[in-house]
């Protein structure tokens, strides 16, 4: 094994036991500095960036895989922005969530605290390294980053210019951390770390996610496909607002996971809607995908297969079934979906209610944009990606997510009979 | 792969898809038919016992695990009360922890809702099948079991006599199943069924706990082992309190998690104390395994190696280090410790308070036994095991732990700008 992954790691574990007790004051501190770091340092972030970009044109990247990997004076006005909005999100460190007394006498608590050294493996966007980085350390965390090969030298230059804002302000820091290798092999020695490691959290392909599953002994949280629904209900309401959220859902930034990618249509209602819609998706330049029912109806668009059901398009293209009722709606979403975001429209009160309470997905909207399933959206503040894995946490994992709880006893001598 | 273990998980898992909507009625009706069966069913559950127990001794088993083996009418009562207790616990579903409006208007709640199918491996004890069966369904969620060999016919039967009275509920009998194999090789096949399985709890030997970690794409949450410590502060209050917690934190039941294996005694008052201890752990047959410095005060004690303090005896020895401060005694803990369950004696504020803020372990004691670390002590009802796993639940494991929340959001018509 590589002997410099096992030091970096245990080096976290250590500086974990240090960050854990940092007050708030000490990490805005911090945090602050790294911000004003991340200004003073513009120059030397984009020339260490080009470097990264220009072997990636040389390699014949893809643009939107270069456009991803650039850290313009934008991208890092934004990142500095992140910064200071992690400043002014509330701790969530040593809040006790509850506390309750016992017949004897023990007072009982559960407190939060860091879950400890997390690591992050992802892919090309190097402002990963700043927004987890920033996450972790206010919740208390030490983050170990792994970002790919193509950004090796911009990861490394945010890392830098985060530990040296760390160092000035008396904050441990081994507190950020980025591996210095890039090999594939690497991913495989982390990944056994478990001594070190309390938590992976992987962002990327399907590839990606997949080997780190497989390989892990560390607990893993997957943030992975989002194959999102919509069922439009017999009772949708108003024609305007269902095709607003619709659209919104899909066409908004088709790129992202909480992106529309199929569309169920209550049966009695489909002859009209249909029609309606797939014009209404023409002129937003969205590809149409539809079942046997939907090209009986429209023989103009094109036949879904049965792979189209279950895939994350990530693009403007879109998949349509007629369905029976709202149980085939929700059977399909149980069979084909990914326990990601789904949404109801309709205006009947107990089809919103068995909706919400029979869709076990990360996120149920009734009358809304799937595309709401984001943690600033839904008022967690920033977050760390959404998690599909059911275990921890569920959907957006903000700073709280990134916490866990222990029991806290105080006695004056109890002991069990 | 053995096909009978993929049927049965994928059985599980569309079983899931219904006992996630079972009402509280439904639910608390079956386990009330599960008493009752087990009940009726005690000459033939002594009979199928007997075949396992004739075996262990043919195969020439421990005593002690023949004990944990053996279902007499007192232990049959016990698993029935356990069933009754667990009727009278308020059932976690469905709960919205929080709720709350966002700018736009969106209503955002987290709603608790199952995990899904959860699978037990465990060793011995059959009484675990009905344990872990009635609280996985009164979570909503289903139970795949997967036993010792030397309990099959046990297991299998515990197994059979709570599907019937979940079908004669109208509960899918899928609800709880007993892996019908024991080989070890069916555990590997077992740890791979991701789509279908949503938790893995190992609670058994440490083999057996490494095994499911090393193996699992399935997220697991350990039940390991306890290390666990009482620091004796300088001022440390009544001797006889003292000695009290100490000792029934020690001897009441040395064979389990939660009692104490290292005694760590402030430097200030060891002259003293450490004789009356030593005298009082004889008095109760506990050997005492010293530091140099304890060795120095008592030649007459046993020398500790570095191995003593990471061990779990398990049994009536202790291991005793005199530290220099509260400062020593946690990085002791935080080096040796296994995260499970710590207290300190103490009548000095600043103290107890650092030691409750800065030891992390699932469960922090001041002025208490380490016995208490235990769902029902803590009042959180019965339990499915103690978690050593930082994420999803850290210390002991009641009905809300086997639970996750997605998010809800009820609107009407917002699109994402």
């Amino acid at each position: 094994m590589h002997k410099n992954i096992i030091e970096i790691a245990k080096n976290s574990k250590l500086a974990s036991l240090k960050t854990a007790n940092l007050t708030s004051t000490q990490k805005n501190f911090a945090l602050k500095l790294i911000a004003e770091n991340l200004d003073k340092n513009r120059g030397i972030i984009k020339e260490e960036n080009q470097k990264d970009i220009s072997k990636a044109k040389k390699d014949g990247i893809s643009d939107s895989i270069i456009d991803r990997l650039t850290l313009s004076d934008k991208v890092i006005t934004s990142m500095i922005k992140g910064v200071n909005d992690v400043i002014n999100l509330p701790d969530p460190i040593g809040e006790v969530t509850k506390m309750w007394r016992r017949p004897n006498g023990l007072v009982v608590g559960r407190k939060r605290i860091p879950i400890g050294v997390i690591c992050m493996i992802f892919e090309s966007r190097p402002n990963v390294v700043v927004d987890a980085g920033i996450l972790c350390l206010k919740s208390g965390n030490t983050a170990l980053l792994r970002g790919g090969k193509e950004a090796f030298n911009s990861n490394n230059i945010l890392a830098k210019i985060m530990q040296e804002a760390l160092d000035k302000a008396g904050v441990v820091k081994e507190a950020i951390q980025v591996f210095p290798t890039t090999e594939r092999e690497a991913i495989h020695q982390i990944l056994k770390l478990d001594q070190y490691i309390d938590l992976v959290i992987p962002r990327g392909k399907e590839g990606l996610i997949k080997t780190v599953v497989q390989n892990s002994t560390i607990p893993v949280i997957k943030h992975y496909k989002g194959v999102c629904h919509i069922f439009v209900d017999k009772k949708y309401g108003d024609y305007k607002q269902a095709s607003d959220i619709i659209l919104n859902s899909k066409a908004q930034r088709p790129g992202v996971c909480n992106a529309l990618e199929t569309l169920l249509i209550h049966e009695a209602i489909a002859q009209k809607f249909l029609p309606k819609i797939v014009e209404d998706f023409k002129k937003a330049d969205v590809e149409v995908r539809g079942c046997d029912k939907c090209v009986n109806i429209l023989n103009n668009i094109k036949s879904a297969t049965e792979d189209d059901w279950a895939t994350e398009y990530l693009d403007k293209i879109i998949s349509i079934k007629i369905v029976k009722d709202i149980d085939e709606a929700i059977s399909h979403i149980q069979r084909y979906g990914s326990d990601h975001t789904e949404s109801i429209i309709t205006s009947d009160y107990n089809n919103s209610m068995k909706f919400i309470d029979e869709v076990n997905s990360s996120a149920v909207f009734v009358n809304a944009s799937t595309r709401f399933n984001d943690g600033g959206e839904l008022g967690l503040g920033a977050e760390i990606g959404i998690s599909t894995t059911k275990l921890h946490a569920f959907g957006p994992m903000g700073l709280e997510e990134l916490t866990t709880t222990k029991f806290i006893i105080f006695g004056n001598g109890q002991i069990r009979n």
